[in-house]
């Protein structure tokens, strides 16, 4: 059964290797280890919902616990501790998009707020109902979980927004097809959630981000549905696919989804080569993405990274011997791993991947064949579950991450760690690495991970958090970055939404939402700061 | 120096061939050639300007008739006949940013409508000033026409954006780089207005639209500037250059464009192969895209198409030995041409073109060689003088464009091409072929040519225009086609863009025009409809 106070599913559990612990102990002291509140505690703190009795509209106790939250580190924090301060008053199924629309013109006529819920897998606060006076009612999408036509000859695929990455793919399995949409959500996050937050997959290098595999749709606004239709183009005015994607509920709930498949590949393989340092490192897999050679998926992990990817996989044995074989070959301390993919056709993926190797061999790097490629592809979904190894002994992890132009890329990756390591806890140590995760001609994500000890209690614990979380914030924004590359802006990231947009694209936004929802009914408060 | 009643430059005239005038003549009847009006009698019909002073703005007649019109079918017949109706008040060119603040700014205190003039290419409508009651003053961005800024490490480069075609590559040559975007257009059309209209290159297929091209840059609107920085990619909100793309001038004024660009290929070539028939060629192209495989362009011309343009190539002994051969081949009666064209890195190009040449090869077509397609390239920016070499005849030419998802293709060109066969003129013919131009995994562009006689003045000419476009953009929303692909919506489509954008798009689309511009000062007309 799904975790109500973490990650995934409970019989998924992947506890902190003893290696892993002790590097952890080395690195930032021993664990706090704070105590987790149970079911019952919080189910007995839920208030009585302030909803009107309505068809559609669960108000049990137990539903608005699993819907209150998402994944981010403050939503872990009040999970665990019991203090969720905010519950919605109820909780809505629907089942089509005549539901979603009788229940928008229930909430209008109610004076009742909305919250769009996917998979509840937001990391920026997007599904955190607000504390307002009026009742909150969060729209989970789940039931429209369904692949509900499949165009072969366009490939396009029409779906339910609150099939999930596994439904997706084992729908279009059956019939010859891939989406190929692959974020590290993926088991439990949404078509819909997609399309709200501009996500993007591991291998968008192949398949694209969300932006372009969303084709078309159908949005229900609290005045009508705006239906996007499918067209490979178009210059006919501005595009509103683009003003439905990373609309975060805040204009309509997104209730059909059109999107871009492919045919099955013939072959999939990822792979694992070093490179000896980082500046070569970043030469290499620019000159990679800028030649357009057509790899389904690359990531560069920085030294730090590398150096812990290497520690907390345990086998020790195989590791050091694979230190000293990559040693010998010119990658020694400060070595950064390249983790690629190749998808496609058998007889051209061959020829990529033997272009690949010799342009990673001709920049000094060392290939180490595909048993680390199978590790990455085994555990590609597997992170979100690490924060339960790792808080089970007191320590907490977060990520975060953005995305610049290439020539700023070296200096961004520096600031940021800068300022998580400025911003620790008086006397404490961060752990902090990065990843270079989504590769474009123009520049790259940058995505760092960052973990620390358990403050004495859950209050200090989240100050901490803030602190650190603000500091990187400014360090993104200040060197010109986006607040989020791919987790969009929800709740937390508001505040520094404007660096970005600038003061004319912030009110242009605002325009949006005010033309959509004037009463600011709509997920109040997530992508736009209310005044 | 530019034509003043029509395309390019007058040095450049490309009559049409005997062989050509013979084949409309058994096709159409004789031609009717309309008399044309001189300059002096143009100049003569200026009415005075209602503008008042500015430095920066011109009231001379000669540059308000030079700017008064784009090439649209009705343009074209108003420059002719010397019946232009509405001339600009004035044109001013400004020469940097602060230069346009000061205009908007000028603008809105003395009451005056503002029409923006990149290249003057629309085919329609964008920049004709409209009939109002208050002053119309076009903003020609003429003189900001230069590369700003280059960064190799990012492959991004700044313009101007009123830099044509030439200009851009030209500037990007001398460093090495090439931006790809070769809309038809190409000769005189501008960065501004590409992004302004959505415009699209032949080369799409390796370069993409301008959608993918344009990495941000500056739009000065009537309250502030509006400036979207170059990022890779973001998560964080609807994406503000998606409304900017296609804004046509409703929203504000583009100062400045900042394009992702590319190191010049090492290798290009454009080749012609046949395929026997219309459905086993589409069914090639599609296969093609649908594969991925990396041409740079790709385009395929109906029988109608193929017959018209061998006819209209003269060297009548060489189409004639070309048909034997074809024929021979199994490429006779209804053959279908296609173009394609191979750019990259030398020995990947090579590898590519004998894999397409063995798909082509499979599915039943005939290669015929570089000969055609260098004949393509030579004439690619060519074909919009023909419309003088058919005018000096009698005849006039239009195109009309939209794209469709693959499922729609065959049936879209059918009705479209019903749809003009079936609005000729009482007792008239209508010459009508098409191709398929640029081409997605999801679906294609449909690109239809229509040749017809004058009528007997250019009031009844104009109506059967008039009456041929509306038939086709009828034709065109009733089958799920976009009003345009690449040509924008300007004031010709806008009949017909709610049909695309639905009631709830088109009320969104007005909240931004009303956001941006609530007295209707910025292209009124143009876009969106005036109540």
């Amino acid at each position: 059964m799904r975790r109500w106070n973490g990650w995934g599913d409970d019989a998924n559990d992947f506890p902190l290797k003893a290696s892993g612990l002790a590097f952890l102990r080395d690195t930032l002291g021993p664990g706090r280890p704070l105590p987790d509140a149970t079911w019952e505690q919080v189910l007995a703190r839920v208030p009585a919902s302030r909803l009107p009795a309505h068809p559609l509209v669960n108000t049990a106790a137990d539903i608005r616990v699993r819907h209150a939250r998402g994944q981010s580190l403050p939503d872990w924090l009040a999970m665990r501790s019991g203090e969720f301060g905010v519950f919605p008053d109820g909780v809505a199924e629907p089942e089509s998009a005549d539901d979603i629309r009788a229940l928008l013109a229930w909430a209008a006529e109610q004076d009742v707020l909305l919250v769009p819920y996917g998979g509840g897998t937001s990391v920026a606060g997007h599904i955190n109902p607000p504390a307002q006076e009026k009742p909150v009612l969060t729209l989970s999408l789940a039931r429209m979980n369904r692949l509900l036509s499949l165009d072969r000859e366009s490939q396009i695929a029409r779906f339910g927004p609150g099939t999930n990455g596994p439904a997706v793919e084992q729908q279009l399995r059956e019939h010859g097809y891939v989406l190929g949409h692959f974020p590290q959500s993926w088991e439990l996050s949404t078509v819909g959630g997609w399309v709200a937050s501009r996500s993007s997959g591991q291998q968008s290098l192949r398949y694209g981000r969300i932006e372009q595999l969303f084709a078309g749709g159908s949005m229900e606004t609290l005045d009508g549905t705006l239906d996007i239709p499918t067209l490979p183009a178009s210059s006919a005015g501005p595009d509103l696919r683009e003003v439905v994607l990373g609309s975060e509920g805040r204009f309509g709930i997104i209730s059909e989804v059109a999107l871009r498949v492919t045919p099955l590949p013939e072959h999939e393989s990822f792979h694992v080569a070093f490179m000896p340092d980082w500046p070569g490192a970043v030469a290499l897999v620019r000159s990679l993405v800028q030649a357009r050679v057509p790899l389904s998926m690359l990531r560069l992990s920085n030294a730090e990274e590398t150096r812990t990817q290497l520690t907390l996989a345990g086998h020790e044995q195989l590791v050091a011997w694979l230190e000293r074989y990559l040693s010998l070959r010119g990658c020694g301390e400060g070595k950064c791993m390249v983790t690629f993919g190749v998808t496609g056709e058998r007889a051209p993926s061959r020829r990529l991947l033997a272009d690949v190797l010799r342009r990673i061999r001709r920049a000094g790097g060392v290939n180490t064949g595909r048993l680390l490629g199978r590790k990455w592809e085994d555990a590609r979904f597997r992170s979100p579950y690490l924060r339960h190894g790792l808080w089970e002994h007191g320590y907490v992890v977060d990520t975060l991450e953005t995305s610049v132009d290439w020539a700023r890329v070296p200096t961004m990756v520096d600031a940021i760690e800068t300022a998580l390591h400025g911003a620790s806890g008086e006397g404490e140590k961060t752990h902090v690495f990065t990843h270079l995760s989504h590769l474009y001609p123009q520049g790259s994500s940058i995505y760092t991970t960052y973990v620390f000890r358990c403050a004495d209690d859950y209050a200090t614990t989240l100050a901490q958090w803030r602190k650190m979380k603000t500091a990187a914030s400014e360090a993104i924004v200040a060197h010109g970055g986006t607040i989020s590359h791919q987790h969009g802006v929800g709740r937390d990231h508001a505040p520094w939404l404007a660096a970005e947009k600038g003061a004319r694209g912030m009110s242009a936004l605002q325009a949006l939402a005010t033309h959509f929802d004037p009463q600011a009914r709509l997920n109040p408060g997530c992508l736009l700061q209310e005044k």
